[in-house]
């Protein structure tokens, strides 16, 4: 589909991002698995019941701009995703390996504050209000996300990994 | 390699941002040919001497560290590029390319931030304070990088490519 308005560009923003979230949503409780510490398991549990809110607010917002609502692949997050299974495969300390886990974990957050901040940009632009308000709410559920992430590798994760592995 | 400790662990992470910022310096020619604003161009090819800068700031980071200091391919970087170049190649309206190949540059900047932004607290907590120092700024670099995108997309090419495709 060739972009020849703003209009059909941020059409394709959200079909990518609603793309990303349902891989993410796929992949997400390979990671709550591998996560050791439970404050991290109950955050990315939490920020899988997000994940699907922010599904439904993209087919609402494909909806309200009509046209085509379908996803489409995202290979951003499909390399994301790549990247955070082989840290999930990593051998060694398992405390270490939550410290890499959030690593993986903010990158994929950052992808979609990017992204959204992108979307809310263009359907301002466009005057679509109602959508940039929708929008606006996932994005600000992802930077929640990634600042409790930032928060649970500073007060809990870092230190205990630090001590674990110079222990052992 | 197998990680089992926070040491480990932080070289790790800048093997896989060395790898992702040589991957990245190779792809910024064809983003800023494909750029039609010179604004937006003239960003790119600053942002590519400051990603050289980076390059050199990780291996002197890793030479810090001791061991080894090869970049690796970084997966996430190469999905992300692969989005990028599927911009580059979109038919259709220019000035609503560049919409795109900001959108593009901006999810990748937001890669390197959060995956510097890791890196840093890692290097803290670990207390190598000149590693710490020299990763913190990259980061801000790469935050001043995103920055001035959002101001080019938000001042320049936006309003540019929504009028040009109201016309058309």
């Amino acid at each position: 589909m060739p972009m020849n308005s703003m209009h059909d560009l941020l059409v394709h923003e959200l079909r990518d991002l609603s793309g990303a979230e349902q891989q993410l949503v796929k992949a997400l409780p390979s990671l709550t698995s591998a996560a050791n510490s439970e404050v991290l398991a109950q955050a990315l549990r939490d920020h899988s019941e997000e994940t699907e809110q922010h599904i439904a607010r993209l087919e609402e917002c494909l909806t309200l701009l009509g046209g085509e609502t379908s996803p489409v692949k995202c290979k951003g997050m499909e390399g994301l995703l790549r990247e955070a299974e082989d840290m999930i495969a990593e051998d060694g300390n398992v405390l270490v390996r939550d410290a890499g886990l959030i690593g993986a974990a903010q990158r994929v957050e950052h992808y979609e504050i990017a992204a959204y901040g992108t979307a809310v940009q263009l359907a301002t632009v466009l005057g679509e209000m109602s959508v940039a308000a929708l929008l606006r709410r996932s994005l600000d559920e992802e930077k929640g996300a990634n600042a409790k992430l930032t928060e649970i590798a500073e007060r809990d994760v870092n230190a205990q990994a630090l001590l674990s592995s110079a222990v052992a």
